[in-house]
Order: structure tokens, then C-alpha cells, then sequence
């Protein structure tokens, strides 16, 4: 059996690329958060728009995973979906961890979150102005990228930064 | 502004048979554990099996799922990935709660193990024998499937049960 050392590689202009690639294309992502009462984990779906003002996501009040981040703004993305074919772990991937932040229900700065959501989530019109529906932004710690076998890049807040 | 009510409606036979399609057909999964330094959580691809024996999956020691779930065994896997097309959020899908427990590494044991997981994993040939490698088995507490919109299922674990 071989013996292997971290993974883990410097952080380079190609490995930001990749990462901040990963969060500009993504549609969706699978989400983290805390169990309220038992603080285990909980993945679920969302939908996901990355914009120049920020990671952002559209969830319901009835949803599970938003009464969690109510209680707990602690949470994690998980970005970079597998094609059909292959081996999906050497699918380059992207794991966030963030803070979310509901935000400001006031009805003019609603009307700019809403159209450039419905920009990128046409299909999202049938329930957008659903009353339990809320925008919410990711607030980014830092990010773990894994772009195939063996290549791990720990990725701060800078590295994610999408310009 | 509608409003609307709790989604979640009662577990039927169909709910059950979707749920364990997922599982059953799910080559990988988005993994949720805890931050063993903050508590927080995080969420990485895992490549998963569900047999009649168990979920399981092979992980590295080097990777930062598997550190954390030495520290806390409670996870969260997602499993049924939407296509290429349409709305994600339409794709149905499911949240096991569960408890990742580490199988023994009893040789005899482990032939059965690597077998059956190369039948579904063969390209895991490149790796399965490193010395960081390691079989887990996630036991199951409950799962949550959201089979569309509006269409949310409470699942105990003997709904989950893959026959």
C-alpha cells in the first residue's frame, strides 16, 4: 500500500481561476447547516447566484434549511456538479464556508435582487413573490477546493473574490 | 403575495420508492459533518454505494470529511442530482441524517468490502488500496425528500430501508 502526505498545494493564479469559475457558473449547490435542536449536520438544495455584490440564494420560510440559518448563520456550500460520465470525484469541486445574512426586505432594493435573480433563475417566477420566500447572501470565510485526485487548494477570502 | 402553508405532506409508497431510488442509484453525494475546530458545518463530495448491508463510502485520512467525522460522528449525505436541464430545484432529492461509524479493518473483512465497492467504483481501483483509505458505513436516523415543489416527505429510517 503507497503512503501519501496532505494533499494540500499552494494556492495559484489557476486554482482561483478554477474556484471563482466554479462559484460564477453555479446554478445551485448543495447547502450545510445546523440542526436547530440537535446542532448535527443538514445538506439540502438551493439555488445559487453568484453576482459581483455576492453569493445569494432565494429559500422559503418553510424550508428546513432556512429556520436552521435563522437560528444559526454557520453554514457551507458545496459548488462544481459532476457531468454524468466518469469518475465524479475527479470533478473539480468547491466547498465555502460562509455566514448568511437575510436580507433587507425593503421593497425597492427587493425589486434589484429580484430582477437579477430572475435573470439567472427564470423558472424561479412562479414562486419569487410567494410571501415565505426570502433572499439571502453568503458572507465568505474561506473556501476548500479539490480540482481532481490529490489536488487540494485552501483558499481564503481573496482567492474567491468574483470580479 | 400567496401564502402558503407547511409543505410537507404524509410518507406514502411513492415517497418511499422515490427515496430509495435515490439512494440506490446515488454514485456520490454531497457529505455535511462538523467543523471539529468552530462546529460549523461543511459539505464535500463523497463517492457513495448503498447496498443491502449499508450506505457506505471510502475516504482518505487525508481529507477534512473524514478528519472531522473521527471527531463527531454525525453527518448528513444529499444523493439525486438534477440534470443538465430544467430547474434544479424540480429534481428530486433527499437528506439522510445519519452517523458515519468507521467498518473494521479485519483483512477478510475488507476483500468484501473492496469487491463490492469496485463493482460500482471500478475506476476506485487507482486508489483503494492506499494506506489512507478507509470503508465507512453511514447508519441511518431519518431523511428528508423533496420530491418537486410543494411535495416534501418526513422519512423515518425504516422508510429508507433499500431492499
Amino acid at each position: 500500500m503507497a503512503n501519501r502526505i496532505d494533499p494540500t498545494r499552494p494556492v495559484d493564479e489557476e486554482a482561483r481561476a478554477i474556484a471563482r469559475d466554479l462559484m460564477r457558473t453555479a446554478r445551485f449547490a448543495a447547502l450545510g447547516v445546523l440542526d436547530p435542536e440537535s446542532g448535527a449536520p443538514f445538506v439540502s438544495r438551493i439555488a445559487l447566484a453568484a453576482t459581483p455584490s455576492g453569493v445569494m440564494t432565494l429559500v422559503s420560510d418553510l424550508s428546513i434549511h432556512t429556520r436552521a440559518l435563522r437560528a444559526d448563520p454557520r453554514a457551507s456550500l458545496l459548488v462544481g456538479e459532476p457531468g454524468a460520465k466518469g469518475d465524479p470525484l475527479t470533478h473539480p469541486r468547491l466547498t465555502l464556508r460562509c455566514d448568511a445574512r437575510f436580507l433587507d426586505p425593503d421593497p425597492a432594493y427587493r425589486a434589484d435582487l429580484r430582477a437579477a435573480w430572475l435573470a439567472l433563475h427564470p423558472k424561479a417566477q412562479l414562486y419569487v413573490d410567494f410571501a415565505d420566500f426570502r433572499f439571502v447572501a453568503f458572507d465568505l470565510q474561506d473556501g476548500h477546493l479539490n480540482a481532481g485526485f490529490g489536488k487540494a487548494y485552501a483558499l481564503d477570502r481573496n482567492d474567491l473574490t468574483v470580479k
